[in-house]
């Protein structure tokens, strides 16, 4: 089952990258390129770095086809704000829930310590998302943005401290995924910010106020 | 032969990197890391992912010399639009047929499936100027442009084609370049479209009208 | 000693990474993901392309935990301008000069060429500060600054030469590293420039006049 949640967050992740490649004028290959880069360049880079064993999608090609396909259909039905921000930030919180867990756990299974896995499943989560606005020429919206790299980052903490604890990794990772993803709808929901101290001074000037802000 | 191409493809590939660079007033060490990018930048993605041995120029020092040769050539010589725009246009037609071909039979000596393959021969051809023009703080004109991946894509399909139907490498690799290259330049030439429903809607207004698009 | 001297020059990359993300309205974990990539983005490059054992910060935490205490404790301190700029430049001629050397000597380990040798000196001394503006959204600096690569170009050269007369690596890395410090700080100090015939003409008038130009 946590393999077709995988699945599952990879091609809401390559939704996400094609309606940005459609926005930005790009044609069917650029929104393919950024679905891929979006989906998969998390993972992608996770595993150029542990060198433990060929990079995931390259020895099962369901990945690519999946990110061709989601990419495509997206491409060629979407029209501009058909599907709700809200609904797509709310999909994209799974994605990234689930995508955290998944690179924790193959940090672990290349046995490096718990520092580099907790860094390895915020990688996987936030990476993809960092390609896309780096290749649609913006600065990326994680880097500004308050609580979405802090969700990867407290739920690969629990992630981590469950295992510690002996919890079996059966019962640590949807317990971790629905708390990422828990929080990540929380912070959307409720508009939450992080500490004065932590965020930038000149945020809200000097960005536009795009994702996560619209509230009610 | 067909080895003599590549380096060619490469040399290409450096040149319009450097004069990228120089456009953009960069120095002579600007002009180098941008040829290499461009140049090399595909094959070393290709080959960081297959994880199948080394990076190719890290064996063979041909690449590195051949390019820094090229790209501060490049810089010297270069003054604003001494080449005329089509001869580097065409020029990079080759390089692009030869890129991924070449990507294309390095896949498949890393034996992964030919989705993967097929991904691969992109990579290998369109990474670099993706790369490019990053680097130079523009949205990637590939991602943009109508007939440029889309040649990577048919070309590696027909040779995937031919090799499946045991057409010997030797052969499917002249006839796959030749005819990108030719496809490519026809769309050069003729200024070929994609179907519209296959382009972003916005082009036309929002990107600069640069690239293949100064028709006769 | 080596050793620690490579701890500082990655703290003080981070610092300067940490600054940069400040300045652009990140928020606490935008400045630890540009302090990484500035201080750990070359070397991780080098070995990925290197492909000789996993990337070295997978394999000691240090490197990990050091760039995020600088990057956290950089954001949570920093007020614009409370550093002067000099002094970060200088403290950055150093880790500069550090990188360098060691990536020259890793590569070596490697036993590649000395061409792939001293190329990756200078990606391991520049392409992180080249990810920290491309992340930035910038064109890079050093892409543009006049003697930066040079200062990695002629020390790596340097390194080199004295490894291929006998010189034992105990004394060729400190004497490499102190001259591609004095060289950076002369630069800095004397505005040095290059030759005209290697800079790009339409410099001064496209670029923003920031980094290592205002002397006295």
């Amino acid at each position: 089952m946590f393999h077709y949640l995988d699945l599952l967050g990879v091609i809401v992740f390559a939704v996400s990258g094609a309606l940005e490649a459609r926005e930005r004028g790009m044609d069917v290959f650029g929104a393919c390129a950024i679905g891929f880069v979006t989906a998969l360049g998390g993972g992608t880079l996770r595993d150029m770095v542990l060198q433990h064993g060929p990079v995931f999608w390259v020895r099962d090609s369901t990945y690519i086809v999946l990110v061709t396909l989601a990419s495509v259909a997206t491409f060629l039905t979407a029209q501009r704000h058909t599907v709700p921000r809200r609904i797509l930030l709310i999909a994209d919180a799974g994605g990234l829930a689930v995508a955290t867990t998944i690179g924790v756990q193959k940090a672990l299974a290349a046995s490096v310590s718990p520092v580099i896995a907790l860094l390895m499943g915020v990688v996987t989560g936030v990476v993809g998302g960092i390609g896309r606005d780096v290749l649609c020429n913006e600065v990326p919206l994680v880097l500004c943005e308050d609580i979405y790299a802090t969700v990867c980052l407290v739920g690969a903490i629990l992630f981590l401290a469950l295992r510690a604890t002996h919890v079996p990794t059966d019962l640590a990772s949807p317990i971790a995924v629905a708390f990422m993803f828990a929080l990540r709808v929380a912070a959307i929901a409720l508009n939450l910010r992080l500490p004065a101290v932590l965020r930038g001074p000149w945020r809200r000037q000097e960005w536009p106020d795009h994702g996560s802000n619209e509230t009610p």
